[in-house]
């Protein structure tokens, strides 16, 4: 097989984080690449009508357990992981400067690794040029995430996800099959090694 | 290890159905046992303030990558699924049939199959007297579900999952450990194997 694992995802998400450390390895074992889908998942919640509910307005068991349950993921993974002190996130900025730097893996690895393990503020651009600075990228991509060829990139992005039936982040399309969640990435492993999931 | 592996369940969540297709095998290899902990899942949003959203009301691509999510899971484990023509169902009488019969796990397997391959009425007493025949089982247990004993046992349980911290079906205890969603079954295996999650 040779396929391509498309993985959508917004900086915003925990989970597409903890997705991020895994899919160049799954893609590797399937012989497959993968193709960066940045999304802003505000854009894609609004199109398809999703409400956002604030995770400090859970149900007190259910907040407790999503915080429990992305620490015991990230040990499961061996990733490393923080809750950070800002959430929700703004990640305009930080998916714009993706695209300008033509969605490099290494920028946006660490871009997830500043916010979800390092507790910095990837809205802040004096964060951002230090994160291309520590990753020897051209400080001039910054300058980038303003142009309106990047910003109507996104745009464009984000509405490509919603074409492709996205509902959250992340999410992963192989061969055309959907799968959203961390979480289902034995199905798409599986499925880039050639099985079929039902149609339904 | 010897641990029990707890097993909170309502026959109303097709991902406990899922879950409960594979807990046997999971604490098998682990050399544990199950304990069946039946609970009123209705009763345990109620009082933790989880507000029931029906399927129907969720954004298009979300209902549409739910109803195929189950047949993607049900097809990776190789179990026999259909989306039955009821939903929600009412599962008072199958749960509390559960407790009369003392958890027979033939019991609580064939009710799960009934309602969610083959698409008939759990909450029907008809039906759940057919399934006790069809397994071999004192038809009088069916009596027994509206003894004060046994519809106080169900209540119990679910204080019980209430008391745990459960928040959604299924979930499973280990050692302490709660985990929800039987696409959690691979850390409860590895926590049955002896591995310790975080504490957080």
């Amino acid at each position: 097989m040779s396929d391509t694992l498309d993985f959508f995802f917004d900086f915003s998400s925990p989970y597409a984080y903890l997705a991020s450390t895994q899919v160049a390895a799954i893609a590797a074992r399937a012989n497959a690449k993968v193709r960066y889908r940045p999304m802003l998942l505000g854009a894609v919640f609004k199109a398809i009508g999703t409400p956002i509910v604030p995770i400090a307005t859970f149900p007190e068991p259910k907040r407790l357990y999503v915080g429990r349950d992305l620490y015991y993921w990230a040990a499961h993974l061996s990733v490393p992981f923080r809750w950070p002190a800002t959430f929700p996130m703004r990640t305009l900025a930080p998916l714009r400067l993706a695209i300008a730097a033509e969605l490099e893996p290494r920028l946006i690895d660490a871009i997830y690794r500043a916010y979800w393990f390092e507790n910095r503020d990837i809205s802040d651009a004096v964060v951002l040029a230090e994160i291309l600075a520590e990753l020897g990228l051209d400080a001039a991509l910054l300058a980038r995430i303003e142009s309106p060829e990047v910003k109507a990139a996104l745009i464009a992005a984000s509405d490509e996800a919603i074409a492709a039936g996205v509902c959250g982040a992340p999410s992963f399309l192989v061969r055309g099959h959907l799968f959203w969640g961390q979480d289902r990435l034995d199905l798409v492993e599986r499925t880039l090694l050639g099985w079929e999931p039902p149609t339904v």
